[in-house]
């Protein structure tokens, strides 16, 4: 598999390019508005075909690529049932998209927003905002709920092989990639925390809102099309 | 081999950790002194030891953490022949390194600083500031010479296979990694120049000088052990 990872500086957003070698097929997991040139040349420079975007969620932190990039190449928008209406296609938990030879699984992972999916290709799991490198996201708007993100990492994705590579959404601290098993062991969210504990862990972090949640979210309902300008 | 890439926002640089899976002897790569905390704890999870600090270099944006690091460890940190003194190992081109099971090479590729030197290691490559994603580092300070990065380039780095990955110790556009082959065919700086058309444009970049260039090139001439705290 053909595979970068590439960084927002302004909101810490990870954007993932996935490709199948043989028919140069290519996936844009997340991408920025704001980032869409600097995606585009590096999938040309790749000799890449870009079939799909997809989403993990309605994000609140930045504006999607999506819609600039449908409109740009003509690939397809990916989103969870419970996502984005302008997507053209819709996916439920276990269901699979061909890249070329590489078969991509979306899993449901609500929690963070009720539309949350992570997506597994091959050994590689992206994970949006539901499981972080030692955290997890927040879970007080958009539909949040700490129960329903506990139940979707303990009872999806750490049902996974210790081994699975876990890509996350954002990163803080200049940590780039995880796996399932350090999660399972070093997570100070979940490490040996019970439901009744992570509940009551999300519900006293008292985050302030995220600086883009007013403009991101209706702007990515609409696949980033009606965001304003990067500069207002 | 255990590879992670880290990443300080402060700075944009780039950290790497490398490890023999078998006896886990460890190296990092250009650590960062703000980052060290970060760092130690992910050698421990992953349950390394870390053997070496590799530095590419006298760094002019950053603090090392290399003799925080050895304080606390016990590791080695090498550099150039031209480099650092405080460091324990100088190595010349083609020199070899014993982490476990894994050889790493360093090559002497100055231009950027007289010091610079990449490391090769399997078919990955870290290249400091030699050689970054599209772009190279910058020829005027620290005994820089644009046409002695050229040859370092060309001569030195260019004759590998253009499948290497490239491991860059800055990108400030949230670019991760590139390949020999890429390089050769999208550097903009490199890409169908002569040596002549190199310098010149090198020397026509009129750069403002880094931010902590006062700070950081005498601090790291002492592995870090002398910087001032960091909120000064």
């Amino acid at each position: 598999m053909i595979f970068r990872q590439l960084f927002d500086p302004e909101s810490s957003t990870y954007t993932y390019l996935l490709a199948d070698p043989l028919s140069r097929q290519a996936a844009l997991i997340d991408p920025v508005l704001e980032q869409t040139e600097r995606d585009l040349t590096l999938v040309k420079e790749l000799e890449l075909t870009l079939a799909y975007v997809l989403e993990t969620h309605v994000h609140a932190d930045h504006v999607t690529g999506a819609g600039q990039l449908r409109e740009r190449t003509g690939c397809q928008v990916v989103a969870s049932t419970r996502g984005a209406s302008c997507a053209n296609v819709h996916v439920r938990h276990g269901e699979l998209l061909q890249l070329g030879g590489l078969c991509i699984v979306a899993l449901a992972t609500p929690g963070h927003t009720d539309d949350s999916l992570s997506y597994l290709v091959e050994e590689h799991l992206f994970t949006g905002d539901a499981l972080l490198v030692r955290g997890t996201g927040r879970t007080d708007f958009q539909n949040g709920d700490a129960g329903q993100l506990y139940d979707s990492i303990t009872q999806v994705l750490f049902t996974l092989p210790d081994e699975v590579w876990v890509h996350p959404g954002h990163d803080y601290k200049g940590r780039m990639v995880t796996t399932i098993g350090e999660e399972k062991r070093f997570n100070p969210r979940l490490a040996g925390k019970d439901r009744a504990s992570f509940i009551q862990l999300m519900s006293e972090l008292n985050l302030p809102p995220p600086k883009k949640l007013g403009i991101a979210v209706p702007a990515n309902r609409a696949c980033g099309l009606n965001a304003p300008p990067p500069q207002a």
